[in-house]
């Protein structure tokens, strides 16, 4: 299952050079996450309340097209592979059929240590999966 | 060559987590990148003023440890590959001792349209090269 | 003439207290004026490549209810001062029926060196005035 | 009594107009207040701790030259007003003599459900007076 989230830049996500600053994509791919794990029933805050985090491991992001301010940017987030405690989204940001940026990132799953733990039955979710 | 570039965490930049936003390590390396040009002494505002650019084509960072509001964060850049194009800058981001993050980022010269060109002669800094 | 714009809060723009971070205002209020001026047909494009800008010399904010992740804001623009040179313009933040922040901004209209100067004719556009 | 904070602007902070951002200037005046308590020997995090909180109430900012990439700024921030309750601190951002921008921060004294209180005695730093 793939979770789709739009946005459009805001002026103010803009540098010196008139396009989106590298370092935003990552909030917009943050955010997508976010957004992916609401849409698979990840119940995240119960997650945070029972002493665990996901923690980002890795981020590679490839950067193909300069976003500029105003654009109307799709977010494509699903899962490419799952082990028993991190696993890695793919993400894609994409202006209309054109490809802005492609990015990997590794998550895991941690306790209130930030130690990496098997992922506990209750939050084993069959999204996290990419072929449930 | 090596250059370093030290920052002490601001409060704004750590999130609802109560450590620094993911996002905000490319903020640094973007920084530590152009202390890094400032250092081997390429003259970046004259390669805009000549109608090029430098375009960051893909980032690959490794998350290792939280850091926390008032961590004096050092960044140490330097080159691991170059080519007529392109080529890679090496980041750690070190927390006295201890690596915080670590990254690798691939960097193009570019026209004005974005095109990646062969670095022309007054622009090819000995110093991008990793064994100059 | 009010012009609305409406947010939902992301994850990075709450800070370590959990709640959106005060700076974070200045950028939905930013967001919002940009809005307004496109609401009312000011062709800010076109009064930037005529040489002209729009500065803001004055931010008064006050501050009444923290928001959270996943709220929904609807910010409120509209100008409720116009002479010659500048105007102010006064903005709300709301989630529902709460009032989330106030705001009165100062604007000018300037040279290409900054210097605040007459708002040429066809600029002055009349959704700018507050009883047009 | 007033503290002195120094930041050098950073590459990102400046947006598609070349200069810094208006919402980033109250990340600086926030790092700058933040350096002010720890300056005057308030304990920020002992009132965390024992429930309370230091909410901002109102900023006004006056903006009066722009700052660029690299600009070297000194934050000085001092108070001007002090209740029972709350109190009022003034802070200027200078480049060496000029003033790039001036601001009043009202804040005032909150538990842990965000209602105001009276500063308690242990926390009632005469710092925070104007003249102590």
């Amino acid at each position: 299952m793939k979770a789709e989230f739009s946005i459009t830049v805001r002026t103010y996500e803009c540098d010196s050079y008139g396009h989106v600053n590298n370092a935003v994509y990552l909030h917009y791919l943050e955010q997508a996450r976010y957004e992916f794990l609401k849409a698979i029933g990840f119940d995240y805050d119960a997650a945070l309340a029972a002493g665990y985090g996901v923690y980002i491991a890795r981020v590679e992001i490839d950067y193909k097209r300069p976003a500029f301010n105003g654009d109307r940017l799709t977010i494509i987030s699903g899962p490419v592979k799952k082990g028993a405690v991190s696993g890695v989204i793919a993400q894609e940001i994409r202006r209309g059929e054109e490809l802005v940026a492609g990015a990997k990132v590794t998550w895991a799953f941690v306790d209130r240590n930030g130690a990496p733990v098997r992922i506990p039955k209750e939050f084993d979710n069959p999204g996290l999966e990419p072929n449930p």
